[in-house]
């Protein structure tokens, strides 16, 4: 019998969001389904390999939104962030609870095999460049080959 | 033939998100389908028992992300929110356009026999208990066991 | 073979998902893909067809709401709004990089097939009529109906 498929698009770039994504597509992956996640507008803030708020984009355009995107450790909350100090309260709640951090997600994924994959357009909008990308990313493709991997999938998009 | 079926996952707690999930979830099973709610992260607050800003939560943390949550009754819109105003506002167009209220809604899709789930680990973080959710809720379960009960359906992100 | 089909609910007005929205559909759509897109709540903002911040609905609540809601022209970004600012750099960011503007979507989708339909009961509560809305609209629908057309197809919530 084949695997079931979960195919996840990750446009938000919300910490909250972020860790709803990844807590799906590890409790899929874990449960032997095969999971694949697309990033792209505000979502390819989580992969990003600098820290901070390092405007990695290479224009003027780019690296204003960059910044105001921030990095991979200043992700906001979709709601209530009173100058960044909700992620942190959240991390802290998490870490009480042992539900694993961001950065142990995004591993935690790579290493269940879950296919990290970032959108192509996004990345040329917003001029993000693969090396600004972490090395679990594997491919960097557009909208139609990304549906051509999900032809069997169950889509979400978060 | 086998019923149609959706799995609804509600990670918003917003009040119109939550209109659009309870909407599509009875409009669903009023057309006989099968449907599952599984409410998550700030998705819970729609589902909480006390009204107002009582913070359910045990520890700190928690209870100082419950009082920004509030209860069912304070809902905040995905956008503009003025003080509360505009819930109130759409409640008062809901009603006079007849459509149901959130209130409603929950015993709508009780009656309809839609199954509503809370997420385990979202309580976990957000120290809520059992207790402190609508009698309505059926189960309280973890990510794997849910998606389990999603295998033939369609899943909605909310 | 049957097409493989995608039903897009729009329930968000905001710029940036409402191109994700396109991206994907148009995506969809050019690569053999059946694509229905239902416009509801916010989404609706996206194809009303007179521009700024005019008042289409017809009473006092649904003028307040579609004031705030503004045009198509006036759609704001999920984050970082800065008075309008953010969704004309975004504009300028994909004009240089030859990415489709919204306008340019709309139209594209329709002239790919995709079946642009109208949700009946957020137009009721918003006291929207058909007339307000680009002519590209097909159909004006209730969930249900919807849910019919999408037996077959993979949901996604944007």
């Amino acid at each position: 019998m084949e695997k079931e498929k979960y195919s996840i698009i990750v446009f938000s770039g919300e910490f909250d969001k972020a860790v709803a994504a990844f807590t799906i597509a590890t409790g899929a992956a874990a449960t032997n389904r095969e999971v694949t996640m697309f990033f792209t507008f505000w979502g390819l803030n989580i992969l990003k390999k600098k820290h901070g708020r390092s405007a990695v984009g290479r224009g003027f355009l780019a690296k204003f939104f960059n910044l105001l995107m921030g990095g991979r450790k200043n992700l906001p909350l979709s709601r209530f962030n009173f100058g960044g100090i909700s992620p942190r309260l959240m991390t802290g709640m998490m870490r009480k609870h042992n539900v694993a951090t961001l950065q142990e997600l995004i591993e935690s994924a790579h290493l269940l095999g879950i296919k990290l994959i970032a959108c192509e357009m996004a990345m040329n909008i917003l001029e993000i460049e693969r090396e600004d990308l972490v090395d679990q990313v594997q491919e960097v493709i557009g909208v139609s080959t990304f549906l051509d991997y999900s032809q069997d999938a169950k889509i979400l998009f978060i």
